[in-house]
C-alpha cells in the first residue's frame, strides 16, 4: 500500500529465505582480542555492549509487561532504536569488525528493526493525516476520506503487527537475539592492520555532505505544480546517512550538536509527509468511492506534498547552520 | 461561479437599478473655482484631468481599433487602471471635492471598472490553472480536470466580456463618459473650510497600517489542515487599501516606493490564488464527475490555497521592509 522507504524494508523480503543467523559459527578472518591484532576500538565495543545490553533489557520487559502494562509500547521504540544503532555501528566502523560477522548481523538487525518500524510508520501515518482531517472542513467528503484512511491504516498497521509478533517467535530472532546477547562477550574484530574509528566515521560525514550538497535547493514561492514525490528518494537517503553519522558520534563517545537532531527531525517530518501524500493518493485509487471523497483526498496529498516541502525548505534552512569540517569528525 | 471580492462587483448589483449618472445635475455644496473657496489642490484637480484624459484616449482606441487589431485587449487595462485611479482620489480626497458629484462619480467608476475586471479575472484564473496544470503529473483525472475548468471558465470569461460589451452600449456608461470628460474642465469642489490634501491621503495611509496590523502571522510550517479561506476578506481589504494608498501617493505627484508596489504584487498574487482555489473547489461540486477529476481538482485547490498562503507570508516578509511613518504621508 504505502511505498518502501530505503529504512524500512517490507519483513518479508528479501530476507525471507535467509538462513537464520549462526552467533557460534567460525569467523574466518576473526582475531577476538588477538595479541596480535591491531588494537581494538574500547569505545566501540563498549557502545556494542551498551547497546546490546539495552536490547535485552527491552525484550523482556515486552515478554514481561504484556499489552496491559505498556510493556510492548514501552519495548519496541527501545528495540528499535539499540537494533538500529548496533546496525549502524557495524555499518560505519565495518573495518573494524569481522566482515562476515558484522554483515550477518546487520542484516538481521535491518530485518528486526524494519519490521517494527513498519508498524510505527502505520500508526504515526494515522495520527497525521487524522490531525489534517480534524479541522473543520465544513465537507462531508473529508468526514468519508477520514474513515477510508482510518480503515485502511488500522488494516494495515494490524497486519504489521502480526509480522512483528511473528517474528518475536521465529526461530531467526531468537538467534539474532543470541547474537546481541554475545556482544556482551568478545566482539569480532577484523585481522590485519589497524584501522582509526574516526577516519571511517569521517567517510560517512563525508558521504552525508556530498548527498546533503546534491539535494536540489527547494524553491521559496511560485507557481510550481503539486510537487511529485519523484525526488523523495534522494531526501530519504540523506535521512539515512544522518541517522548513521548521528550513531557514529554517539558511537565515539562524542556529543551530538543539537543542530544535527533538529535537522534530523526535518527528515523525520519530511518522511512522515510524504508517506501520508502517498497514502491518500492510494487510497483515491479505491474503487466507487465518491467524488467528494476523492476531492478531499486530493486536498490531503497535496497538504502533506506540500509540508514535505516545507519540511525540505526547514532541513536547508537548519543545514546551512550546522557547522562541518570536511575529512574529519566534527568534534562538537 | 467564482466567490465576489470587494473590489470585484458583480455589474448587476447593486447598482443595477441606479438611475443614469447626470453630469450637469447641480451641486448644492459645489463652488467650482469660487473666489471665497478654499484653496483647490492643483496637484489633484491635475491628476484627475490626466487620468480623465488617458480614459478618454483608451476608449477612442477601443472603439476605432476593433478586436483585429487588439484595440480591445490594449485599451481594456487603461481603461479599468484610470477609473480605478479617478475613483481612488475621489474616495481619499472626498474631503476636497463637492460630496454628491464625487460619490456619484465614485459609484459609477466603480461600476464600471469591476465590469472590466470581472473578466480579466476569469481569463487571469484560467491561465494560473492551466499552467498548474500542465506540469506531468501521470494522472488521468488531471487531464479531465484541465478540460473541465477550462469549460467553466471560459464560459465564464466569455459571459463577463458580454456584460462589458453591454455595459460599453448603456446609457449609464455614456453619461460616465461624459462625466470623465467634464474633468478636462473645472472640478466641483467642496465649500467650506480648507482641507490639507496630505492630511486626507494620511488617513488612508493610517487605515492600510491598521489593517496590516490586524492581519494573522502566517505560520511558515507546521501540521495545518489545508488553509480554508474564511481569511480572505482581510487580504483582500488591505489589498484595496493599498492600492488608494499608491494611487493617493501617485495623485499627490509623490514616487510610490518601489517596495509597495511589490508588497502590491504579493496580494494581488494572493487574490489569485485564492481565486484559483475557489473555482477549483466550486468545479469539483459539478454533478457526476469522475472520482479522478474530484481527485486531481482536490489537489488543485489545496495547492492553490498552499500558494496564497506562500503570498501572505511573502507579504509580511516585504511589508516589514517597507518604511512606515505613522499619521503622515511617506514621502519616498
Amino acid at each position: 500500500m504505502a511505498q518502501q522507504h530505503p529504512d524500512v524494508r517490507h519483513p518479508g523480503a528479501p530476507y525471507a529465505d535467509a538462513r537464520p543467523f549462526d552467533p557460534g559459527a567460525p569467523y574466518a578472518d576473526a582475531r577476538p582480542l588477538d595479541a596480535g591484532a591491531p588494537a581494538p576500538a574500547p569505545v566501540l565495543t563498549a557502545y556494542l555492549r551498551a547497546q546490546g545490553a539495552e536490547f535485552l533489557r527491552a525484550l523482556a520487559a515486552w515478554a514481561g509487561g504484556g499489552p496491559a502494562q505498556g510493556g510492548e509500547a514501552d519495548a519496541a521504540p527501545v528495540l528499535r532504536g539499540t537494533a538500529r544503532r548496533i546496525g549502524a555501528t557495524l555499518h560505519t566502523f565495518h573495518g573494524a569488525f569481522d566482515p562476515a560477522w558484522s554483515t550477518g548481523l546487520r542484516r538481521e538487525l535491518a530485518w528486526f528493526s524494519g519490521t517494527l518500524a513498519q508498524e510505527r510508520l502505520h500508526a504515526a501515518t494515522l495520527r497525521r493525516l487524522q490531525a489534517a482531517l480534524q479541522e473543520p472542513q465544513g465537507d462531508l467528503g473529508t468526514a468519508r476520506a477520514a474513515a477510508l484512511l482510518e480503515r485502511r491504516l488500522t488494516l494495515a498497521r494490524g497486519r504489521a503487527h502480526s509480522a512483528v509478533l511473528e517474528a518475536l517467535g521465529s526461530a531467526r530472532f531468537h538467534a539474532l537475539a543470541d547474537a546481541v546477547a554475545l556482544l556482551g562477550g568478545d566482539v569480532p574484530l577484523r585481522g590485519g592492520a589497524a584501522v582509526e574509528p574516526r577516519d571511517l566515521a569521517s567517510a560517512t560525514e563525508q558521504q552525508l555532505a556530498d548527498a546533503v550538497a546534491a539535494l536540489p535547493a527547494e524553491p521559496e514561492t511560485g507557481p510550481c505544480p503539486v510537487p511529485p514525490g519523484d525526488g523523495d528518494a534522494a531526501w530519504h537517503q540523506v535521512r539515512s546517512l544522518l541517522r548513521l553519522h548521528r550513531y557514529a558520534l554517539e558511537a565515539l563517545g562524542l556529543p551530538v550538536p543539537s543542530r544535527l537532531t533538529a535537522a534530523a527531525r526535518t527528515l523525520d517530518r519530511h518522511r512522515d509527509a510524504a508517506e501520508a501524500a502517498s497514502v491518500a493518493a492510494d487510497a483515491a485509487r479505491t474503487p466507487r468511492i465518491a467524488p467528494a471523497t476523492a476531492y478531499a483526498l486530493g486536498n490531503l496529498h497535496a497538504h502533506q506534498r506540500h509540508e514535505a516541502l516545507a519540511a525540505r525548505r526547514a532541513f536547508h534552512r537548519t543545514w546551512q547552520s550546522v557547522p562541518r569540517s570536511r575529512n574529519t569528525v566534527t568534534v562538537p
